[in-house]
């Protein structure tokens, strides 16, 4: 008797958990990008507009921004030691890059960056960010403790894959959220359970509303293991007043909830009144140790001033978590065996960079502040346009790398979107694409409009503020005239 | 109302799936070994040995092994692409690298070595790869169809994801086994269903044995998905032969199961009789193109005469899925965003290496054959080693990096094995370590004595062949040494 491919792969007999998440981001908007590019390529001219400008992905260095110089050379001489023994590298090379990249060629497994490591990642490193940690919050913090990750995204599945046993577990994540994170809560067989951030707070967080998502939760029969929260915001951009960071390390801990703290726009911070502080931080001081709460911080090299994304290096900090526990989680990342090299050192080089009194200490700082300096400046002009036009509103930036203005369309385009059967904002992302050339992502995909918003559902997009200040200028006539002949169209029709 | 860490988490409410999968390879014999190391640190001359020799882990540069300076040379300048705007560069690096490296960053998103890249890895690499893998099998292959990954365990994991359903899909592994299989298989909520391999077979695969494991699953109510083949053997270090091959792609057609082909040890063969044949050549050679049969091949840096482990590169090539099922599957990779880029420029440059006429072709391919001739010497030398011992019989290693000689213990070292609670061949391995600081994997931990075979039990240990030359040659007499007294003390007492 013979089987005949009935047992083997289809998109009917594929692992439904994989099937029923959306992934925005890398989704349909991305896809129809594409599409274009490559129209484009084939027939230049085609559309009115010279190259499509990607606003949908936090992808720093594809939109121009360049690397840290020393970072990049201290990679460069730990993927090729055999410079370290030439003369002529010293003109190539800072002496600061030479003396790091020494210095970790030595701490690692037979001398060579081709190994593998430890599967938290090779022990001096961890120090080093471990010290950098103690050095921004003003608390220890321990090597033992820090997990080095590809990326951010291998770290937070890999805390998903230890909390979630069945669909009766729960994880509280915000609205809009970061879509990873119902992602991979549905691969790992969980529920997501949302809480609603405040959009007329600033996109501030209130304990009542999570306290009610909590019971509601309950109620229906699931244990809520943790909570997710995006500090700044993706892709709401708000950076946590200290007082609401208060309430929510007395939740978390009165609740007995996991605080999954996604910390990976740390250094995005643009405006004067508001300081990045870490949930640790936050915990210690007021006085709770690992023995009161568990918390986990997330944090990588894609964003921030560094903006590595495809290096994948990241790190995450667990604290509170016992032994037992502790030894199950270096028995999981076992499993891929060890975090890959490059990133594990940039990771150590962001959390430990270059100190006064270094050589290249002002060189670095100089393109650091620059960076940062920028995305404040962009920050400002995007919000402001996306303000400035009719029926927009946009918060502040606060923090991390997106805009997110809430668009009030006219009814005329709310029904033109169903006759097409896509949602509102898809349908202004898809028509700002085609017109403009401009990608952003539609506030559905960060599934903004699930939970209790069903009904009155906002309209948002996300755009980020990378593309550099001379193309958001020119981003933004096209962006406004666009948006004119949008309202026009519609307003007309209702 | 106070839950006080009621729901937090502990070695109690951790995912059980967590728990009860095992990963021997860094497990009980490493932290062992690494528990040693710090105590000979501390107390030097403490132990009849100078230092660990660490042939637990197949870890080529941990162990001494230098990588291919081609591939450091591009990825130096990948990593710091100002580099090829200076004149002195020409001083450290070879044109050819130059040249790579020039193509390689031309190819990429920005023009930069630190974007997101698409998440099946940058297209340039993948049809470097999948033109490597057409040179190699004489068939096409298209870069549609490749995966850049994380190393091969991050592709293993996303094939059982999209693959598993519930603990009634079923994945036919072989026994031994390398422990990733059964991890995964178990972490993603599945059955894994063993099949035994044949020792007096060279460690074959018997097409009767695998049929016998099959039906009792699909008796047994199991839905067997894939077959899992891992060729040249990790950890029995055999090569197949092609008969055996078509065998095994005629039973996987008939049966209607995606044969997942763990291809990682392609480059190291040692034997002049067999040949490494990917196993979709195999198929194609048959006659079968992908509307007959589904492979995934698995490939990765990490081994080769690359050895590459720590820097996490790798690829998946997948043929005879849907078009709907790859876009699944781009979803889920969509969700960890990308590859780890250093990862993908080694994996193109291992598929794509230099050619007869590249300026830098002989020195690659003097390295290259260096690194391969000292293994097949090294696999002679351990295997006749092992053999020469009492009660000891060891197969050729035809292929892979490690010796798995069978022990035939005398019943007094068993019975004593139980006295302690370990398994017989654990207790040797621990033995071993202590008297020579030599560590290598219990059989035990390829879960070599669970299905049929655990009435009779037999007793394995897994031994790379990585140590240099000298340090073998240095090797041989302290584990003859230890041996013989092992023997002696248990031959006595029975």
């Amino acid at each position: 008797m013979s089987y005949n491919k009935t047992a083997s792969i289809t998109a009917e007999t594929i692992n439904p958990k994989v099937k029923i998440f959306d992934y925005e981001p890398c989704g349909e908007i991305a896809r129809h990008a594409e599409r274009l590019e490559q129209e484009m390529e084939k027939s230049p001219g085609s559309r009115p507009f010279p190259e499509i400008t990607y606003c949908n992905l936090g992808n720093p260095q594809a939109l121009g921004q360049r690397p840290i110089t020393f970072f990049r050379e201290v990679l460069s001489l730990c993927d090729n030691p055999a410079l370290l023994r030439r003369d002529e590298t010293r003109m190539l090379f800072s002496p600061c890059a030479i003396n790091r990249a020494r210095k970790i060629i030595e701490s690692m497994p037979g001398r060579n960056s081709g190994a593998y490591t430890n599967s938290q990642g090779i022990r001096s490193l961890r120090e080093a960010v471990a010290s950098g940690i103690a050095a921004r919050d003003g608390f220890p913090s321990r090597p033992e403790d820090i997990f080095l990750t590809d990326g951010a995204s291998s770290a937070i599945n890999l805390s998903m894959q230890i909390l979630i046993r069945s669909q009766e577990d729960g994880v509280l994540c915000p609205l809009p959220e970061y879509p990873l994170y119902s992602a991979s809560i549905i691969l790992h067989g969980g529920t997501m359970v949302p809480y609603n951030l405040s959009e007329d707070g600033d996109w501030g967080l209130e304990i009542f509303e999570v306290k009610r998502c909590l019971e509601e939760a309950r109620i229906a029969g699931l244990t809520v293991r943790a909570m997710v929260i995006i500090n700044p915001g993706n892709p709401t951009g708000q950076v946590l007043s200290i007082t609401n960071q208060e309430e929510i390390v007395e939740f978390c801990r009165k609740e007995g909830l996991v605080m999954l703290a996604d910390e990976v726009y740390q250094d995005n911070v643009y405006v004067e009144d508001r300081k990045f502080h870490s949930f640790k931080k936050v915990a210690r001081s007021l006085g709770y140790d690992e023995n009161d709460i568990s918390i986990v911080s997330f944090h990588s090299v894609s964003m921030g001033f560094s903006g590595e994304c495809g290096r994948r290096g990241g790190y995450m900090e667990i604290c509170g978590f016992g032994d037992d526990v502790m030894g199950e989680i270096r028995k999981v990342a076992s499993v891929t065996l060890c975090p890959n090299i490059g990133g594990q050192i940039l990771t150590s080089l962001a959390m430990d960079p270059p100190k006064l009194g270094d050589g290249c200490f002002e060189n670095f700082m100089a393109e650091k502040e620059d960076i940062r300096l920028s995305l404040a400046k962009r920050a400002k002009t995007l919000s402001s346009a996306f303000s400035s036009l009719e029926g927009m509103t946009c918060n502040k930036v606060e923090g991390a790398i997106y805009a997110f203005p809430r668009i009030h369309l006219p009814a005329a385009a709310i029904k033109a979107a169903k006759a097409e059967g896509v949602s509102p904002d898809m349908f202004y992302a898809c028509r700002l694409l085609d017109a403009t050339g401009i990608a952003v992502v539609p506030g559905s995909g960060f599934h903004q409009v699930s939970g209790r918003n069903k009904a009155t559902g906002t309209c948002h997009i996300r755009c980020t503020i990378l593309p550099g200040e001379e193309k958001i200028k020119e981003m933004i006539p096209r962006l406004k005239e666009f948006h004119e002949s949008f309202m026009n169209e519609f307003r007309d029709r209702s």
